[in-house]
């Protein structure tokens, strides 16, 4: 007696399935993909509910459809656990600026920098914001990201933010990707506060985390079970410990899960205080001491890196994954999709780079986008693996061996994406 | 009284028509590009036949189609002047190899590296490799390559490289991409000549370049005034610059115009050796000492760079751009596309890496894959620039300033393409 089931995707060279225990992955785990020869999946409503060898999922399902995968590699759906989308207007003359050689200093003064998408993000309506960043989750659609995590912080005003927020909840309801909502009020000190962060901090935890709690109350994404985070960027010229601590802590008392932006460029401490607090994710972690990583590896915490990042800027310094992965660290990647330090919406490049400057694996590339990077973002019950009672969140790629995703440099080996089941990019057959 | 054309593309926020006097770009005329703000752009058949201002065309020209390009920039067709697509197989495996930290010489020694794509391109029947090179002609179509140079040298035996010939002219009737054809049979020593360099040297010059230049002369390519060019490999553990300069010099006396891979891990001569035979272009120049730039600088030689490759292999190591151009060299960029040392074909990713590791500024990089590449492979007054005369090759981007192709990192904002006078990627409108 066969079973029904919706969609029956078959014939897989390979089912990725990164399957494997509960939590993010660490140390020797991140190089087990759980990989399953010509393999299947079956699908019910937006729910997987079997994975196998393809002669035996034929055998015990009825597919009301099916996708014949024709040799080629089945993935989990990308997720982008670190993304700054939601903004007005663009950065590529300062781009040209840095080319010829200005410094971050020189492009500022000029008017450029975050404080240039702060001024147009402020003047965009939410209409805007949301006509501005739809074509820019397409494009990390087709490059196979089924979820992303999305950040405020270039209103940094009260109400500028809370429209950064509504867009984002507009484009969750808009557009396939899944995301996840990151309130970013203090990612700079807002020009008219220069010189009182602190001034800045205490309307941020007076005025802004109770408004964003508010909004998120009556949110779909409430609704749906998918958390709140709140973030900050501690940083030499941005919020130092305390005023970082304060922030992370008001959104703690708040209910917030909590993000933070840490050791980019200077190593303040942001790392331990971040740690302390029970943070999900702490990310950038470029020029971490070594001696923090048995403190990380202990830790709940999934460090989030950002290759894409140094790339940008021409460097040749990338965070230490390898020794990280090493010390048992729970490692994910991301774009840090953002107009002025990572204009790139590909978790493709994001690992591309990653297996070359960092010296990260495939398979460990793999889960640092899928399992790690869930986790980072809340989500590792649901989506970044292959398993029954996961999201039916997946790609087909247009070759045999996921390791195209890495090995090519600049193209999408995506062919097709099926996000909660349905087919949202490709042929849907 | 309106003149006839065939299509009109206007309201173009920009028409990057990258014009200038013949002969390819040097010095600070690379950064000239000779920009039409609400141009149009009017063609004929397949010839371009008027550049202005959108509001003089649409006054002058009566089209039989037009295409509005809604503020978006419009830019020449790119020109990858230096690709090694026409192979089988791929080296995804010796890819992880190389990630766990795996030497060239222990892959060797597994049975990688450029003899593993010999195997399987010598066992692929022409069929074949024509079946696996189109995806990837397709692929470098909608990253915006409109004319490609193509070389053999994955055959290194007689047969194997006539029948690498005879797929890139099946490839060139497949489909829109114009390939230029380049005989490569001095890629790699081959295993039956093993410490007989020489030997097969003498097969070179004896059999195969003949061979080449008969299958040539009743090409199409011959018919379309499409240059064959020869190509050496002259590295150490390949072929000397004596060895390098008897296949040159021979393949000039039978009519090839000359390209060489010189400077790539050793500087061994052959970039003089080069120059003095008066090669169209001279690539990699990666550990060229500068001392040699004024002698590329006064010579009508093309200097072509291959940034992917220092990128592929995770180096910060890069070729002098900067230098170069700052001392008069006409500098082109390209993929090198080929499945060990470059898995692209993305032109876009090229001229990222080159602003963000070469220094290289966003005008040199579109002027080092449109001009400075034609003039690479011999089409400098047919391909690369928006001027009454040349061959109607242009892209409508997605964004209004030509800058987003080296801005964003690992996307595609290329909208539709158009080949000799056809709209060959995106809406025909
Ligand atoms: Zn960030
Ligand atoms: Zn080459």
């Amino acid at each position: 007696m066969m079973e029904p089931c919706d969609l029956l995707i078959h014939s897989a060279a390979q089912v990725v399935t990164c399957a494997g225990p509960p939590g993010p992955r660490r140390g020797a785990a991140m190089r087990e993909l759980g990989i399953i020869s010509d393999g299947a999946v079956a699908i019910r409503g937006t729910t997987i509910i079997a994975v196998g060898p393809s002669a035996e999922l034929r055998r015990r399902f009825h597919p009301a459809r099916e996708i014949n995968a024709r040799g080629r590699a089945v993935c989990p759906g990308l997720v982008d656990c670190h993304t700054h989308i939601v903004y007005a207007g663009d950065r590529v003359a300062e781009f040209e600026q840095r080319c010829a050689g200005a410094t971050y200093q020189e492009i500022m003064a000029a008017g450029g920098g975050i404080l240039r998408t702060m001024r147009l993000t402020r003047a965009a309506t939410t209409a805007e914001l949301v006509e501005a960043t739809l074509p820019r989750l397409q494009q990390m659609l087709r490059l196979g990201t089924t979820t992303a995590e999305v950040k405020t912080g270039y209103g940094l005003a009260r109400d500028a933010e809370l429209r950064q927020l509504a867009a984002i909840g507009l484009l969750a309801a808009a557009q396939p990707v899944e995301l996840v909502p990151t309130f970013l009020p203090a990612h700079a000190v807002p020009p008219e506060f220069a010189g009182r962060a602190d001034a800045y901090i205490d309307l941020v935890i007076e005025e802004m985390l109770p408004l964003a709690r508010d909004w998120y109350r009556v949110s779909s994404f409430a609704a749906r079970s998918i958390p709140l985070f709140a973030d900050v960027f501690c940083e030499r010229g941005a919020f130092d410990v305390a005023q970082s601590r304060r922030v992370l802590a008001a959104a703690q008392a708040l209910g917030f899960s909590l993000k933070a932006h840490v050791d980019e460029f200077a190593e303040l401490g942001g790392l331990a205080m971040a740690l302390e607090l029970g943070a999900t994710s702490v990310d950038h972690l470029d020029v971490t001491n070594p001696v923090m990583f048995p403190a990380l590896a202990v830790s709940a915490t999934v460090a989030v890196l950002l290759p894409l990042v140094s790339l940008n800027l021409g460097l040749s310094h990338f965070a230490a994954a390898r020794q990280m992965i090493d010390a048992g660290v729970a490692v994910a990647l991301s774009t840090d999709a953002n107009p002025g330090s990572a204009p790139s919406l590909s978790l493709p490049l994001t690992m591309a780079i990653a297996c070359r400057y960092m010296r990260m694996l495939p398979a460990e590339a793999l889960l640092a986008t899928t399992v790690n990077a869930a986790h980072a973002i809340g989500l590792g019950g649901r989506v970044g693996a292959i398993m029954p009672g996961m999201q039916a969140d997946l790609l087909v790629l247009t070759e045999a061996d996921y390791r195209w995703l890495m090995y090519e440099l600049g193209g999408s080996p995506v062919e097709r994406v099926i996000k909660r089941g349905q087919v949202v990019v490709g042929e849907s057959e």
